[in-house]
């Protein structure tokens, strides 16, 4: 819970002064993406110059464009969801929410919405914001799987893959892939409840 | 199953004498989508340059370039699957299938793969791919449950875009917005089966 830039992360990135201007050009990022400027428009020499700082200023905190617009999502994410522990049900419960909040968010917001849609022509940005925003949320997923599956709470005959893709699929297609569907509030434990249970009759 | 461009659909579009130029219309735009533009930077001009025609040769048959590009991603698409018809499951595996076969596709098709990962930044272009190209399957799905509901074969209580999220979703994320994902043979019926039994263990 340690503010950002403060402590170690300052002393991670050099001098404490230089604090303003890493914040300055996360800044200018955000501003630019907010515009709905194309990815491919948006050149580090303009990120300094709306930032007001020289290029070099984000070289040395940056290997190239494609890290600093990764690390700039990855503040903007919100915290990895607090799992309750309770059962399988309930931990699954809170990662769909934690998906369905997050396409409400791309919703409502010009920078989420443009980055998404532009992400996939990125190739490398892609697999960056895949590798350190995606994965982590998947492999939560996948452990909380493995440990419905060790306790009896989810079968043990599917591979884990499959689990993962039959539980998260549904509302990764209704919050991302389709954006004017509804997502009510009541979304991901209806979703959730639905796939444990099965859409066959009940007497099957 | 008539050939494209005989009979009715050379009368509907004019001259029969004008089908070679669209013939070569439609080619320019394949050749240039194959190329990886960017969507953007395919204009009117450049495809009528490419296809040896006119402009207005490309506007009499086509209101805009949005048109034209929907025209000619509605052919690549693979004809509507033949449904058994003889259970929902059975029904909805071949439906499943054919996201599968899409997946595959567009991962080998540098075309698809590109058309897809840009779609998204065009809204026009993506909403007349959703009405043309998704809409249809969807509704086809949306029969099938229906259908499945009334014969008893589907649990009745839940709403049916949920069904249909549930029964899709998860074939949508392995074979669209997980490229690396593998999508072996049996996946489709493996999915069905999984979702229509649930993932609860047995005794549930």
């Amino acid at each position: 819970m340690t503010a950002p830039g403060a402590g170690t992360g300052a002393a991670r990135r050099g001098r404490p002064r230089s604090e303003a201007a890493e914040r300055s050009i996360r800044e200018a990022v955000v501003a630019l993406l907010e515009e709905g400027l194309p990815l491919g428009d948006i050149s580090i020499e303009r990120i300094a110059r709306t930032a007001g700082v020289g290029k070099a200023t984000i070289y040395r905190r940056w290997a190239d464009k494609e890290e600093l617009f990764v690390d700039v999502l990855r503040d903007i994410e919100p915290p990895d969801p607090d799992l309750p522990g309770t059962s399988a049900r309930d931990d699954l419960v809170v990662m769909l929410e934690s998906v369905r909040l997050r396409g409400l968010a791309q919703r409502s917001s010009a920078l989420l919405h443009n980055v998404r849609a532009q992400m996939k022509s990125h190739p490398r940005l892609w697999d960056a914001y895949v590798a350190t925003v995606i994965d982590p949320r998947r492999a939560m997923v996948l452990e909380i799987l493995r440990r419905g599956v060790a306790r009896g709470e989810i079968r043990d005959d599917l591979d884990i893959d499959l689990l993962n893709d039959l539980i998260v699929g549904p509302m990764l297609v209704r919050a991302v892939m389709r954006p004017d569907a509804p997502l009510p509030g009541d979304l991901a434990e209806r979703m959730v409840t639905a796939v444990l249970e099965g859409l066959g009759p009940p007497s099957a």
